[in-house]
């Protein structure tokens, strides 16, 4: 799957590509029927939410779960993120399945993904790449993504570390500064904009994009995998965050066939039995170049 | 304004009516213009945020200000109620202006207000209506009023008190209990309907009609006036909540003309210069019903 010139210009518009229903209800099921298991796990890679044992997100399942070791190396998902760096070979920065429970699913305040990668992972630029892929339709009352059109035309904006308002630390973007994106986006007609749709729907957008997600009141979960795509010389330069949040291992990611999710095809699972004790440790300092290199 | 047999019809089978564009721009400003007055009063009747200084719920404006004692008589608000009722008097119950602030406003949990109704205030019946009159837009992402179309048929249902999620004490519906009546609505498709319209719609909707609402992440308002009339034998029997928040004059609402919202009428404001320190007073004792008729 390659993307036209359309699209590519579409998401240097918008900063987003949507695609409904791109992986089937039985691709998508393989996944889903990997997440309880996942998600009851008591390892520091679970982040519950304030106040409930649901999970909020789950990271690094891609070293953990056939399924999602497929998933991160499937050509859906790869190849378009490839097109739109120019063909640069990649490396799995970030790997969430975010929960977004039914009923205790809380808000994601407004952010950029970039603007955490660089202030607290020390990655150069923002040739990195967010993946959103749906595990259960998405629809107006299940806390879809919202995004501001065109946001990520601002490059990295002013933000703030909340350590409060969730359980999972992240660097969100000043109410004024959202009101103006969203008013230059359209206001009420198109600022902001949440891509409904079936669950193995796929969502591409830009590392800058500033989004969020309100909380989950429905009785419908909502759990979505994250993935997160790096160039592979924009690397990140520093280890303050666990090895299981931002990934140290920098290896270009090979394609699997496209039937990876419904036929076997052996995968590296180097963290099945657990976390090493090394993903746990972390430094404020640069890395040395030439050891990561 | 009076409803067709089709609406009623309606109204019974869903548990809500729906008004777009009910009150004109004009008569719809008249009304927020007075809000950030209310608002910033430091008074017993401003509910604010937790954690935030934005007001959540103001209480009892149609005894301190004039545009909105003119609404709580208005008789395109009034009249559809009586009609509802089969044309029995009504009285002012509760009068509320919800916030729901751009980016401030928090959820309200799943619940029926009879319930609190009946609960706090020992209402005996069900016989007395809601009304939402929208002062902004309401769009999908400054955290419409959820419904579960039919819910109110269940009567009154289980309920928690929930003194501590938000900053207002509410009895919630339990999770699997919502599942069921969503599922019973139609599941995705149809199960939870939020009318979305311009300032100055209106809904009515049922005191057993199950509501809710998200978040407001985005940077609009989203206030509402909340008006809850009650039969006039259906009155309280119980003043276990301040005067402000659940009233205690049971006198019969008159209508003042269809133009009041634009042309000068006299109305009383007997609160306007403050509290009164009875409107404080409260008691778990049922009340002396010879006293009250």
């Amino acid at each position: 799957m390659r993307l036209t010139p359309e699209q590519l210009e579409q998401f240097d518009r918008d900063g987003y590509l949507f695609f409904p229903g791109l992986f089937s209800k039985e691709e998508t099921q393989t996944l889903s029927d990997a997440v309880p298991d996942l998600y009851s796990r008591r390892e520091a890679y679970n982040i519950r939410e304030k106040g409930s044992d649901a999970v909020r997100t789950n990271f690094a399942a891609h070293l953990i779960s056939e399924p999602f070791a497929k998933l991160a190396r499937h050509p859906r998902m790869v190849e378009p993120v490839q097109d739109l760096f120019g063909g640069e070979d990649l490396y799995m920065h970030q790997f969430k399945i975010n929960g977004k429970k039914a009923f205790d699913g809380d808000v994601w305040q407004w952010h950029q993904d970039y603007g955490t990668w660089l202030n607290d992972d020390a990655m150069p630029t923002e040739r990195a790449m967010n993946v959103a892929i749906f595990l259960d339709d998405v629809i107006e009352f299940n806390g879809p993504l919202m995004f501001i059109p065109g946001s990520h035309k601002k490059g990295v904006v002013d933000a703030k570390h909340d350590l409060t308002t969730t359980s999972y630390p992240l660097w969100t973007v000043d109410n004024a500064l959202i009101a103006q994106l969203v008013d230059r986006a359209g206001g009420k007609n198109g600022g902001i904009v949440a891509p409904k749709g079936p669950a193995g729907s796929m969502i591409l957008f830009h590392s800058c994009l500033v989004h969020a997600s309100s909380s989950n009141l429905s009785p419908f979960d909502r759990v979505s995998v994250y993935l997160s795509l790096c160039t592979l010389g924009n690397h990140i330069r520093r280890f303050k965050r666990p090895e299981f949040i931002a990934h140290r291992d920098f290896t270009p990611i090979s394609c699997l066939p496209d039937d990876c999710l419904s036929k076997p095809y052996p995968v590296d699972l180097p963290w099945k039995d657990g976390l090493p004790a090394s993903a746990l440790e972390t430094s404020t300092d640069l890395i040395d170049e030439a050891k990561a290199a």
